[in-house]
């Protein structure tokens, strides 16, 4: 999965920062090579990537006592789309923390920020072993970068005889995965980001791009209809607002990205995604983002208030742990940015917050037909429409 | 990671059956088209990979209720180099299997043999929830199987300009993962596997060929140098029976291996690793391979002995479980023949019978410096040598 992918279509924003790696070529020139060769020559092939010419780059972060009002760079206009995506983002970040916060009682997020010496950087909150949620991690982050010419290229489609230099780019965006205690309590995920890329350096006439992705969806252990239906129509409303389109294919979209194909069934109940959006007007897009960033609390701490205290059983927390377990195994072996990030040096805590604090695997775990753990898997299986 | 890695470099064995899969050439074809383009392709995608005329083949595993004597087809002799390593991986299975059961008291393995229709199958043996082990695999398989020609290709590093069919393939392997519940127990893994191809199809002229590979290495969460001495001293003296160069390198070899990059530390602390090994006569490594399956029950079970029953406290236990989690990490990012598995459509539960029965990932979390976690650590990070 090249670089591209991920920088699009991130589900965990954070580590999407571009940094020494092959471009898609190169990777595959030298993983053909490295397939019959002996893992010591890991760490050569890595110099020899490091090397090559085409790769994105990026510094490493910096930890940081303050938060500045902005990382974009000095040269942007507050009125920017980029300027103000970011001040919704950590708009959006406050009122879920505080949210968060508040509905848990007890836990207190951790604040970690950091920054990139050529502009960038990044605020994570973590709440950790909280009263109601084990583990809740709500990032923010703004990234510069260079993305090998074959991102911008396959973009577009441009001819591959082709050979622009490296595209700058700008990406913005939130990421947020809460995990609760409580297995009747669901899981969330959110992540909304911004995406820009300059002209390629060597080719000016080569068109400016940008465009918005991202989505909301609901992962619980247990079904409880009328909480699955608010969290759709809270997302469903969200879209209508823009375009009646947007919520069927978002939808769809959903169930298919979050898609783990070696089990044949989702990583849970789905909600909305979505990604290249830049076939609209992009001042309608920047407050449909918004919108979306707005709906988390309502569509999701009210299911919270009513599970969070539910009595369970060893067995109940058994399964929430097996459906951990599946949001690990989409997580690492699908999820584009976390992929991505993993390959490409991104901040590892910011990326790897999105898995849960504990998980399970049982060998040929098979829920009994009919039973409540069927009736998720078998909803996880075969996606139903909630509205 | 392109399948001929995984087929010669697996770690956990069972899964490396090819099926409907593209060629590493149609992958990167696709997955650059994918890159920008939405998750909803996906299945169009699928679609499109299985039709890929260039695709490995396989059919999917059945059920059985009887273990045949061999999962050879019937035109292979029993004095062959695959009939007699099928032979000693059987019997590897049945000798590991029964110390394990021994030293466990409680826990019973649960068996379960499958096959293909064309040839080939399996027997995976896993004991969970035991006295001493939370879960414990022992796998074996036999598989047949046709690999894209890229793969023979790259393998010998043949001109790229020569196009050949697809080269079919026979592996045979023996994979485990053995996990206990004490954290000062260590998790085990091996795996030995025997492969051959067969010319091109079409490519009469070129050379069949046929390797050895695998290795044993030990992940424990807290260090006991007179265990891991113990441990390494045992593959050495397996190794130096045959040559004194093997330990030195696949001991390099094993640190390279299990590292994960994320994290810039290993997964363990090592052990034998080897690969794609053919230069030496074919009876000998046959010999080594044997004498290296043979020595797990000696370098392992002693130390389970010694520890499966020390007293610690939650602390211990938590740390145990974060170490799990890299282990997770590894298996699911990394390690060559579960992503190939993944993504191939091996016997799911034979591949992820590799990953814990539970694990653990705490934000930002570092052990205090000078601790019996940090020594761990940094043991990882810096491998040593231990005999």
């Amino acid at each position: 999965m090249p670089p591209p992918a991920a920088l699009s279509a991130s589900s965990s924003f954070t580590l999407l920062s571009p940094s020494p790696s092959p471009s898609p070529k190169l990777a595959s020139f030298h993983s053909k090579h490295h397939s019959f060769h002996s893992a010591t020559r890991f760490t050569r092939l890595r110099r020899a990537r490091s090397l090559a010419p085409r790769c994105a780059v990026i510094e490493k972060e910096t930890p940081e006592t303050e938060k500045p009002d902005t990382f974009l760079r000095e040269s942007s206009s507050p009125t920017s789309v980029r300027a103000r995506f970011e001040k919704m983002i950590r708009e959006a970040q406050d009122t879920v923390c505080e949210a968060i916060a508040a509905a848990d009682g007890g836990g207190k997020f951790k604040e970690d920020v950091w920054s990139r010496p050529g502009g960038g950087g990044g605020i994570s909150r973590v709440l950790q072993n909280g009263a109601v949620w084990e583990k809740a991690g709500v990032n923010v982050s703004v990234v510069y970068g260079v993305m090998p010419p074959e991102a911008y290229r396959a973009a577009k489609g441009a001819p591959t005889d082709h050979k622009p230099g490296p595209v700058p780019f700008f990406a913005a965006g939130i990421s947020s995965v809460l995990h609760p205690k409580n297995p009747f309590a669901p899981t969330l995920h959110f992540n909304y980001r911004y995406f820009e890329t300059d002209a390629p350096q060597d080719a000016p006439g080569a068109p400016r791009q940008w465009w918005f992705g991202g989505g909301t969806d609901l992962t619980p252990a247990y079904i409880f209809e009328e909480d699955v239906k608010h969290f759709h129509s809270v997302q469903k409303s969200a879209c209508d607002k823009f375009d009646p389109t947007f919520y069927p294919r978002f939808k769809k979209w959903c169930d298919d990205y979050f898609y783990i194909k070696h089990r044949d069934e989702r990583r849970g109940l789905g909600g909305i995604f979505f990604d290249d959006l830049n076939d609209y007007d992009q001042e309608m897009l920047l407050s449909f983002a918004t919108e979306c960033a707005n709906s988390v609390v309502p569509a999701y701490v009210p299911i919270i208030e009513k599970r969070k205290d539910t009595p369970f059983t060893e067995d109940h927390k058994a399964w929430q742990q097996l459906r951990r377990g599946r949001y690990v195994e989409f997580n690492l072996v699908y999820d584009r940015g976390t992929t991505f990030g993993l390959k490409t040096g991104g901040r590892i805590e910011s990326i790897l917050v999105s898995l849960p604090l504990t998980a399970r695997w049982e060998y040929d775990h098979k829920p009994e037909e009919g039973s409540e753990e069927w009736k998720l898997l078998d909803a996880c299986i075969n996606p139903k429409e909630w509205v």
